[in-house]
């Protein structure tokens, strides 16, 4: 592109993507204040750093992702195109070498990650959210990639969540009529667990992490494992994956969840 | 596990599952009485053995499936698992080779198999419900995965049928979340073909696979045959596939059923 | 099959597919008057040549492929099955050298394709439908695949865009049961767009079809391509995909359409 100028208002250090662990529970925030969290270059790499330094905490149960302020995420900030999508070779980078690896990091993450939506969840912000586990929105919030005014299309390792939540119809149907819907709809499209009025969200939000925080981390790990390995291949599973799969056998927390349903007690799991 | 005595009350011999076929219709019967159909290793046995005969019978053009006494399963029997489950070797065998025989032996049945649902379909018998081609249920009927309790994660080849079905983020969604939810909200998430009040089930129930029956079941067999090829591989089929697709072209039936609507005749189908 | 005589009423060239190009809108009528638009061989054919022909006027922006006179089709026009599929090599090349090259130009076509539907759309028609990228229909429209009584499965080439479109369960009860269904229950089950009633078609057809026609066309050729692309297979682009992927990123439409945003205006793109 020969857009030479960037904007005045663009700095490369707005926005921050922030993460809290407390009781078992990752929180990371989306926050860019006054741009409706728009996704910018430097939010990208700390999502993807701040989810690989989830991944590596076993304490960790669950992980929650909302935008801060109201909103969950407006999509990348397309202020910063002109100076980080200002030909090919930067397009390219930026879509395979900082977003691709972001999303990735989402979707890798071993433990349970809700998305909690409220506001406007579009473009960057719904592919993020379609690579969480599950997606809690309240019913006033809005969605859709409202790409096809902007002259180009999604990339694919971004498709690809899009597509594996939703199916080739919805995501050509979001991309080419690129249109902005609400929340009964969103999930209708099959892009939403679950649909709550507004002033219900923070309690269902709650309600749901701590949930998700009292299964046996081992079991969801390996359960987000085989989702990803059975949508990948239709190859049957080798030896060694088998093996992998089944690690939990002789785990302390799988012998205690047999024992506790069978005492019928509630179980209480340490990780181990 | 180190669970070294299984509770008093196991009896390896507990449960069947029965056959029986009549007017082309087979019906296959989950029964665990007191136990809400329950699953025990033998009735594992006895379903794939079942589906294997019923396989091997050209009479039969449709199968129903399921359970005694108001429910359809309660899931595989956890009693069970001290004694079948108590270490890891044990832990692969049962799932690798007790419960994935039998979920293909019902994937695998040429004929249309119907799922009659009503009660508790939970775990297991979700699993069997999923393998499926069509699934009915009462409206009071309850579907989910309630395993994130029991510290282990669904084994990958109980997992394919759910997630051909529904999807990985409904897979997910009812292996994270662990909850228990009515038919309708089972409908939503494309686990159920039809949902019907629970006085309406049994006249729905008998007019479906009346319906199956009447169809060419050379012809059903070849369209359950072709899903599985096409959702197996995307790879074009090659000419002994294609020559195989196609083997139906010069039946009887094929010729009957072109003739019959031709004359505006309803078909009679021999299976010839 | 041993039919020898085809009807009198047979006329291997009745039924035409025309096409009409206006205002960047491209109009392909499937046209088969008193026959419910039956789809005939010659039909088959012209919808392959349509489509090709379109396929290569860059200046298309979106197609609309609807029925003459109220309905979309009726499926095959089964009167000329005694013809054209009296043997085994007869029925393999009516299926793989006929139908599944004209539904395989629908979905390569690189512009956006709508179907609007309204009346029968039934086997044929349905599966000319499921290629198209958005499904607009009436309410009164009516649905299905109703072959299980015409003694033949659904071939493979054609079952592949109802699979991609609806999933395996629905594909499955769709052939067979049988069963004609209304466009909300078409709809629920994932193989539509959008309902809506009958007197308001028109408008939102046209709304709709004129929405698609702003768009970027090289971004929404890309984003159909990317679909097809991850849904044919999970392993990563190559370098040369990648290189194909992103070949608009010096666009002038792309440079228009971030500078548009960026100002606040409305783009417009040219195709260059």
């Amino acid at each position: 592109m020969a857009v030479t100028q960037a904007p005045a208002s663009i700095n490369k250090s707005e926005g921050a993507v922030t993460l809290q662990v407390a009781d078992r529970i990752a929180r990371v925030t989306l926050s860019h204040p006054g741009r409706l969290n728009a996704i910018t270059v430097d939010m990208w790499r700390q999502l993807a750093t701040v989810f690989r330094q989830v991944a590596a905490q076993p304490q960790v149960r669950c992980v929650v992702v909302r935008g801060e302020g109201g909103n969950f995420a407006a999509g990348a900030d397309i202020r910063e195109f002109p100076h980080y999508r200002n030909n090919k070779a930067n397009v390219v980078a930026y879509h395979t070498e900082i977003l691709a690896p972001a999303l990735q990091a989402v979707a890798q993450c071993p433990h349970p990650v809700i998305a909690v939506i409220q506001g406007v969840c579009v473009g960057g912000g719904l592919e993020i959210a379609s690579q969480c586990d599950l997606r809690i929105a309240a019913r006033s919030a809005r969605f859709g990639v409202p790409i096809n005014r902007l002259g180009f299309p999604m990339a694919p390792d971004e498709m690809r969540g899009l597509l594996a939540l939703a199916g080739p119809a919805v995501t050509l149907e979001l991309l080419l009529e690129g249109r902005v819907f609400n929340a009964d709809e969103a999930f209708q499209k099959g892009l939403l667990t679950r649909v709550v009025d507004d002033d219900a969200l923070e309690e269902h939000a709650s309600a749901l992490a701590r949930r998700l925080a009292r299964g046996a981390p081992l079991a969801a790990h390996i359960n987000k494992e085989t989702v990803r390995r059975l949508m990948a291949s239709s190859a049957p599973l080798d030896a060694a994956e088998i093996d992998h799969c089944f690690r939990y056998a002789e785990s302390r927390d799988h012998q205690e969840g047999v024992r506790a349903f069978l005492a019928g007690q509630a179980p209480e799991f340490t990780g181990e």
